[in-house]
Formats: structure tokens, sequence, C-alpha cells
């Protein structure tokens, strides 16, 4: 047996080792300390090593990209020394930033040219009017209305209170005033008068993505085109329910609805308030407002009535609400602004999937995609640039912490990432802001249950296997669970347990969302696996490891490369639509061409949804890449 | 000479007089009473009796119409005794009823058979639609817009408040929902949606005039052309100043413009409430309002700042406002009722003259036509259906009692008829209501000129012949003035006079509108003689005693029967163009086709005015009835 030096960067340390030895045994020989959360499975991905220079061979290059082979990269439990060699151990943070470059996969560019001068819907221009005399005696409207006619604008509404500052500014500009006008679509010569002063006019739009759990806001330069701020923060509607039924419930007694209604337009005014301090830009001087969120949160911005949204024949008050004005809605922007809430297909299904969809390429998408927007509820879309189905799959808030023990959002404290040793089934875990947890948050969620499946702590049914010798699983208040931080470590001084009863709850969200999958393709007569690309939207959808959504079954079962995660699709789509009349058209024939699925006027969709409820899945052929993991893991 | 019998009725008394003698000597022996408050010189037509039968010669036919002579009337000082005759004396109220009848000259039809298919621009349907299902889940929006198009209506604005409410009222209505929908003009499919409801809905409609010194309603039901009721109110703003110019200071002052808006709510407040009480008409149920006014009312009802149309070049912020809706207007009626303020031409040329050259015919007239309304400014109109002239000549408020000492408005206690004897100058008068005099009105005020200038008080120029003997002229606290009552007959207990600076005021007045004509038919290169009707239109108007209008020169000198009084012709034209979209399209094309002559731009003007300053005036030959009046009185 031949000894080979190895030689340990950064910290120069060089140790002697047989052939055939690990890395990762050279690097705890040396006394260094090297993370191996999975317990040295080459699952979690977090032993990654830079092989400088010398003879390693890798038994498997899972987790690895191409690039990531080039740059030298190896998986330390998977690097076996064949001669001498010199190895980088990077520090922890570059593997962080590695995990998570490797998931920020497609970028998010305008899907057109921005012209503004052919696609802008808002434009400033200052206009020469000729002063009145007795020989021209006209009224200052008609004035007015001639001029805006020589720059093609000939049927311009002029709201009440603008008309009202007409003498005054007209008089101030010295006949040159300023005029901020909304195009009206199809333009054809008629548009909207904004604002007119007798000061510089810019143009700012806002796009809002009002969500069930986080209201999302950018701030636009419509001139430019270019985005001068974004900010978000949670919907203020929560402490109401935490999903859309339980608002809908909320909305339905006493002034429930107006309550809503004046809980988001706080949360909106904070934001705007956030974005003048960043930016300067007053909230009085953004002249358009483009506004997505799914059906239930449209009705409840809108103070609409949403309770005939949960009652079956599920039909909402509006899918494509008519063009408002912010003081019609006391949003707190320039009064005058134009609100548009870009069109819904059902009740849900709403704006921010098709403006999701938008953004997500499908107008020009020749592939056949899958696009799926995971927020409180998972909405699906199947599709290509020609034909788009939908569905939203009921799945519930599981997967946002709600309805799970120690479920959170993923706030400070939240564990997002868990490892679960194979043979101790000790974990390892990430908290959000480093401290001490908490709380799951979703990813979190998807990452243990996955670790506890392929680890064989729970089998295909979500059952625990009780007789394995851990103390981490236990008979517990709530039944079986598994404990994943005990009292001393959390912030709160209590265990952190995932139940059975929780496991039942994210197996039922998971089964809602892949039925949803296998029902679309289906009424189609396409196959899962046919799927080109599979695009996830959502803030949520930024976070989750594709590969253990895939093992409990939540994602099918394609090769990695084709799953992009997109970050919060339904708020660039509301920018677009909000930069170029073009985006906001293709919203609205998205919007026309999506065949909308009644899943639950559907038993197939029971059907697929009850095969769904297992681990991975009842038709394990459906999911060849977990079989082998198991399979592997079993051995 | 002959003796003649006369038998007066009702009387019933005999007695005998020679040939020769006036049936108004026959009562006088007689010991009855008749009305003479002219003194016997056939101009007051207040001693009309009825010749039953006999021989009576007629002196002079003046102020009797053909009809009046078929049936028997003759003036009793103008009638000659030459054998037996039975002479009936009319009570004195059947006299004030013929002579206020000879005034109503023209009757005040639609000028278009009512059809509301065709012409209404507020209609009321009950809608039939599908229910929803989870086969046709679309949205309640989209079904009620469905079954709008099926019914012609394919583009219909639909405001939020009627959206918050369309999910309860189509399931309150078992989807058979009553619509309320203002059709806009000219119509192509698009429309208005006012109101939703599981009721049935009637379509109701108000039109307003909103005059300086009065704001006249009527209540119009839109389904059938019926005029519920009808109101009028003094203008609360009055407080504020009794003229345009006067408001026009007060708005310009602090909240100015805010309280004369609100105190013309107000008055529209009041008159809503007296229709409600007389009809059961509740305001809210008032769904389309049309506006008529001067231009400065239309502007204070807007809360348009009105300084500009004091200024030169007298340019208003707006003679053509855009549609609004009642709630942007705090206007109490539907709050989505459409408000639309009829167009006007220029800054004192308003719609309540374009609308009033509706009522008055114009559209259709063949004959050259003046058409003057008279109310606190005059705005005159020359022409026909194929062009038309206009403009406002300052007359001030004279003749609405504003700048007289004791002028008042027409209401209860006003002077409104004078007759001065010949011989003694003792005046008669008729009194508003009756009672005891508290002021003279503008009818009063032309009255009692005409009379003094006839009986030859006041010269040509307006000054009084202080060697006459009567008590009634004297010096007073203010100059030269005549005392039209003494203080023990009136009701505050003070004389009531006209001043010398009072007959200057009602001069220039006069004159101002005189030369308004004379302008006009210059401009236009026709004589004024040349007019075939003068069509008198305003409240005020309705009073005016022709024949005294002509003798001082406020009215062109032109054959009686060419005059007619045609009352309120502001709001009768309002009612038309709410009744019909036919009608108030030809509104907008009188205002387009009226040419405005800035009088105040223009040398003639005051050339004129200064030629009309004088009684008649100083080209006595325009006036030819008028100096056979006076020749015959100085001989």
């Amino acid at each position: 047996m031949n000894a080979h030096t190895v030689k340990l960067l950064p910290a120069q340390v060089t140790i002697e080792v047989p052939t055939g030895a690990l890395v990762a045994e050279a690097i705890q020989l040396a006394g260094l300390q090297i993370a191996q959360p999975c317990g040295g499975q080459g699952r979690c991905g977090r032993c990654a090593v830079i092989v400088e220079q010398g003879a390693v061979r890798l038994r498997s290059t899972i987790r690895l990209s191409a690039a990531d082979l080039d740059a030298g990269y190896a998986l330390a439990c998977q690097a076996v020394i064949e001669g001498d060699a010199t190895v980088l151990i990077p520090e922890q943070e570059r593997i962080e930033r590695r995990l998570v470059t490797e998931k920020s996969a497609r970028g998010m560019e305008l899907p057109f040219a921005y012209d503004p001068a052919a696609l802008q819907s808002v434009v400033a221009q200052q206009l020469k009017l000729p002063p009145p005399s007795l020989q021209d005696g006209g009224d200052d409207l008609a004035r007015l209305q001639r001029g805006l006619a020589d720059r093609g604008y000939d049927q311009v509404d002029i709201a009440l209170p603008i008309l009202r500052r007409i003498g005054e500014v007209l008089r101030q500009s010295e006949w040159s005033p300023w005029v901020l006008l909304e195009r009206l679509e199809p333009f054809n010569g008629a548009a909207r008068l904004v604002d007119l002063s007798a000061e510089t006019l810019r143009p700012i739009g806002l796009a809002l993505d009002i969500g069930t759990t986080t209201v999302s806001a950018y701030l636009v330069d419509l001139a430019s085109g270019e985005v001068l701020n974004s900010a978000a923060e949670y919907n203020g509607q929560i402490a109401a329910g935490e999903d859309v039924i339980s608002r809908i419930v909320f909305a339905g007694k006493g002034d429930g609805l107006q309550v809503l209604g004046a809980r988001v337009r706080e949360t909106i005014h904070e934001l705007l308030d956030r974005l003048r301090k960043r930016t300067g830009v007053a909230p009085q001087d953004i002249h358009k407002v483009v506004v997505v969120g799914n059906t239930t949160m449209i009705h409840l911005f809108l103070g609409l009535p949403p309770e005939s949204i949960r009652l079956t024949p599920y039909v909402p008050a509006a899918n494509r609400p008519p063009r408002f004005t912010a003081d019609e809605l006391g949003l707190g922007v320039h009064p005058q602004a134009g609100v548009e809430c870009l069109p819904g297909v059902a009740s849900y299904v709403g704006a921010d999937i098709t403006a999701g969809a938008l953004a997500a390429g499908l107008p020009s998408c020749e592939q056949l995609t899958l696009f799926i927007d995971v927020g409180t509820n998972g909405e699906i879309v199947l599709g290509t640039r020609d034909w788009m189905v939908s569905c939203a799959c009921s799945a519930g808030p599981a997967f946002e912490g709600a309805g799970v023990v120690d479920g959170m959002r993923a706030t400070q404290g939240a564990i997002e990432e868990v490892w679960v040793h194979s043979a101790t089934l000790e974990p390892t875990y990430r908290v959000i802001g480093g401290g001490k947890p908490r709380g799951i948050c979703g990813s979190g969620l998807i990452s243990l249950l996955s670790e506890l499946f392929v680890t064989g702590a729970i089998d295909h049914g979500g059952s625990f296997k009780l007789d394995l010798d851990s103390p981490r699983i236990r008979q517990g208040e709530h039944g079986p669970e598994y404990v994943l931080a005990w009292a001393a470590d959390t912030e709160h001084g209590r265990d952190i347990s995932l139940t059975k009863v929780d496991i039942d709850n994210l197996m039922r969200a998971k089964a809602a969302i892949y039925a949803g999958f296998s029902v679309l393709a289906t009424s189609v007569g396409v196959e899962l696996s046919d799927v080109q690309q599979v695009l996830v939207g959502g803030a949520f959808g930024k976070y989750i490891n594709v590969e253990k959504a895939v093992q409990i079954g939540l994602l099918p079962d394609l090769p990695w490369d084709r799953f992009h995660f997109l970050g919060n699709t339904a708020v660039l789509g509301a920018t677009w639509a909000l930069l170029s009349s073009q985006a906001r058209q293709q919203v609205v024939e998205i919007a026309d061409r999506m065949t909308y699925v009644e899943l639950s006027a559907d038993n197939a969709f029971y059907d697929a949804f009850t095969a769904a409820l297992f681990l991975p899945h009842t038709e394990i052929e459906r999911f060849p890449s977990v079989a082998e993991v198991w399979e592997r893991q079993a051995s």
C-alpha cells in the first residue's frame, strides 16, 4: 500500500495517507474541519474542495456541474486519493455562494429593446401654445386640446382636479405647460391627462405584486426604463389569516372587507415611504401603477367582495377589472395616476400567473414548458407560445410554514436547509441570518422531508421508523416526531421538531402540486417527461433545492439543467407591462389564450392526488433518479 | 243730439248717454268703477270691456288683437257710443288673464317626436344572464359584459362602486339584473353603467339652469319624456354679489371659490328636496343631469377659477367642460349619474344661450331671428338655422333691480307694472302678490320709465321736467326723482321713487342691449327692421311689456306680432338635451356654428351705445311707432 503526500491549503498542513483514502478522511486526520452534514453520502455538496493538483479520482460527480469540474471542484467525501495532491479547502462562505449561484440560473432581461417612443404608455412632454388674444379668444381647455392634438393626442380625458388648475398652470408656464399623458391602448390618439404643470414632469411608475404573504414594489423611471429601486414587505392582512381562504372568510364578516383593504393600503404606503427615502421620489410623483396578485388579493385590493371565489362554481367578481385612478382607490400616489390590474384567468389563476408567464418568456417559448409559481398556493401553467393550460392546486400554505407545528416564513431565524447524517441521523442546518433557529421555513421543510426519507428515517408513506436507534426520533406530544434542534440550541428554548402530522400536511401539499402537473399533462396528452424546461417563479421558489424537491416528489424528475429559478416573476411581469404597452398587450393575450382547468371538477385530479401521497410517488418509475439514490442508500 | 240707452252688465244698470260719449264716461256716469291707470289714453289696456251688442265705434284698436276684436273686446276709453248698446264689464281678474295670455305667445313643444328607443341617452333594461357553472365559469363582470353586448352595448364603463356590488346584485336578481346605461354619443356601442340593481330601475333626469339670480330645475321621466315637476330658487350665491363680476371677485379671495361652489350646491339640494316632496323621486334616483348657465355660473358650479373671464382677453377656463359624475361634484343625486354641462361659446355667451337657442327653435329657423335672453346680463343671438352671431352686452343688473335705489327682484311686494295718468301724472301700479309695495322690479322699471317718457314727465335725455305741476316730481336726496308710492302706501313706510341716477342706470342698460342688436345686425349686413321674429327668453323676459320696452328703446321697433316671449329657454333647452341625444347634438352644433362678437373690442359698439343713450334713440326714425305715440301725446 502506497502512501501519498497530501498538502492542504490554505492551512499549509501536509499529511501522509494511503492510496484509496478519501480527501475527507485526509482532512479529518490532519485535524482540520470540513462540513459533512449528510454524513459523507455525496448528497449535500457542502464538503466541496478544489483539487489544485495531483492524482485524485472522483467516485461520483454528483452535485457538480461541468463548470465546477473545470474549476477543479470535487466533493471531499467522493474524492479518492491515488497519488500526491494539493487540495484547497475553500472558506464555507465561498461554498455557500457557489450553491446559491448554481441555482440563479436565468437572467431576467427585458424580452424587448426598450424604446420609450414606441412602447411607453406614459409620456411627459412640454407643449408650446399660442397665448390667447381678443382675436384668438378660445378657452384654456380648447387651447390645451389643440396643443395636444398637434402632438397626436386628439382625444384626451381631463379630470376635474386638473381642469381646475388649467388656467393657473397655462399662465404660470407662459403657455408652455408640461403634460403627462397615459396613452389608452390600443393607441389611436386617445389618452388621459394625468398631470399638468409649469414645472418639468418626469414619468415614474410603480409595479406592485400583492402576494398573500408579501407585497413587492418596483419603482421605475418610465422614460429610461430603469428600475430605480424595489422594496418588499409582509402583507398587512396576514393577521387576518395566512391563506386566501381565511382572508375571504374574514372579508365576509362585518367590515372585514374594508379592514383588509385598509391593511394592504397601509402596507403599500409603507413601501412607498421606503422607496421615497431611498430614491427621493415622492409618492405623489408616481403617475402610473400596474398591479398583479392572485385573484383574491386583487379583489381585496379593489374592495370587491371575494366570497364567490371560494364557493362552487368558484366565480370571481372580475378577472379583468377596469382601469381606475389612484384617488378612487386611496392609493397615495398621484391622484390621477392610472391603476391597472393586469388580467387574471380564474378564481385561482390570477394576474400574478399571467404576468409571471410573461416574465418567464412563455409568449416566445417554442419548447414544452412547465411554469409553476410556488406561493401560498401552487399555480401551474403548461404550454408553449401557441397554447397554455393552467390550474391551481390548492396546495395550501404548508410550504410557507403554516399548518406545521414549527413552521415559519422564510425570515430571520428560519432553518432553510437541512442535512441529516446517514448513519447517526444527526442533523446539520443553515439558519437565515445565522443565529439560533426559531423554526423551519418552506425550503427547510422540503429539505428535511427529503433527508428523512433518503436516510431511511421515514418510509415511503411518510411514517417514522420508530425502531431506529436515534434520540432524534421519538414519541412526542403530537405523535411521532423528529427533533431537528434541541431546546438548548434554539432561540426560544424549545425543541424544534417535525411531527407525523406535519409530514402528512407536507405530503398533501406536494401531492396536490404534483397531481396538478399530471392532470395538466394528461389534459393535453403529453408526458411530464417531455417537458423541456421547468420555470419556477415566486419568491419562495428561489430557495428550493431541486434535488430535494424531486426526492419528495414535489417537482417532476427531470434533468437538473431543465429547472430554472426565476424569483418573483409576478412583479417582474408587472414591471414590463408598466414599461411597455407591447408587454401589457402580451399579458392580455396570455390571459386570452390560457385555458383554465378547474381541478375540483375533475376526478382525474383526485386519482392523481392519491397516487402522489407517497414518497416520492406510488409509481416509482416516474422518479428514476430518486429510485437510484434510494437504492444506493439502502444497499 | 241723440240719446242712447247703454245697459251695463253684470251690474244690470241702464244709463242714457248722448252720441259720441265714450263707454268709459258712461260707466263713470252710472257710478260704476273701471280701471283707467293711463288716464284714458288707450295705452294700458286695463279698461277692456266686451260690447255684447249695439252701436259702438272704436276710435282706436290699440292693444287689441284680432281675436280680441272677434270676441267683442273694446277699450272703454276708445269706444264711442253711437246707438243703444249692452256692455259687459269683465272682472278685473279676467282682464289680467287676458293681458297675460296675450304675451305667452308660443307653445313650447318638443321640436321632435319623442321616441325613447331612438333618442334616449339614458336607458333602463332588465338582462337575462346564464348562471355560472363549473363548465361556464367566467367571472361576474365578463358575464354582465356579455349580456350587455347582446343588447348592443359592447364597450361599457363600469365604475368601482358598481363593480363592488356586481356579485351581490347578480345573485340577488337570480342573474336577471336591471341595468341603467348612459349611452356615449355618438353612440357606437359605448356606454357608462350608471346603476345595477335587483330591483326595477326607472331612468330619471334633472335639467338645471344655474342663473346668476335663480336656479331652475326640471325633473324628467326619461322613459316617457314627461316633465314630472319643476322648481326654482334664488341662487344661494347672491349674498356674495348680485352680478357675475362681483361673484368672480368674491371667488378670487381666500376660499371664495369653495364657498360659492358650496352655496350653489346647497341651492340645488334644496331644489332636489322640494322635488322629492312633490314627486316622491329621491335625489339618489336621478341618473343623469344636464346643466346650463352662463359661463361664470358653470365655472363656479364646477369649481373652475373664473378670474380670467373678467380680464382681457376674456378667456374662460372651459367653454365645453368634459362630462363628470355626480360624486365628483358632490351633487347629491345618484353618485354615478353623468353630469353634462352643455357647451357655451365664450366668457359671456354661455350654455344658457346655446340651450336657449335650441329651445327657441333656431336650428330649424328659416326667418331672420333675434333671440335675446334678458337675465342679469343681456345675451343676444342674431341669425337663422344657417348662421348665427352672438354677443353679450354687459347691460348690468339694472333690469333685475340692482343699481336702482328702490329696485328689487321680481318677488312678493315688487311693483311689476305701472301706468301714469297723462294729465295728473298720478300712477297706478300692480304689485306682485297684491299687497303693499316694497320696491320696483325690472318690468316695473321698464314700465315706469316708458310711462314717464310718454306722459312727458321726462325728456328724451331722461331728465325730469321739474316745471310740471305735480307733487310726484321733486328734488330728492339723490337729486330729481319721481315718487311712485308715498310712504303711507308702502310696506316699509318709506317713499318708493325713481331717481335721475336710477334713470341713468336704466338708460345705460337699455342702450347697451340695443347697441348689441345694432352691432350684430351691422356685423352681418342686415337691418334690424328686417328681423322677422324677436324671441325673448329668460324668466324676466316673461314679464316685459313689449310696447313699453320698445318705447324706451330697449327692444327694436317692430310689429308686436313679431315678438314672442318664451320664458326660461335655458332650462327648456337643457330639458330637451336631457331627453334626446339628437337635441343635445343640436346644442353642440349651435355652439360650433355661433360666431361670437366681442363687443369690448369693437369701437362700433361704443358708437352704437352712445347713440342709444336717449329715449328711445337719437335716431328717432328707428322707432316710428314711438314717434307716433309721442307726437299724439304732445299734440
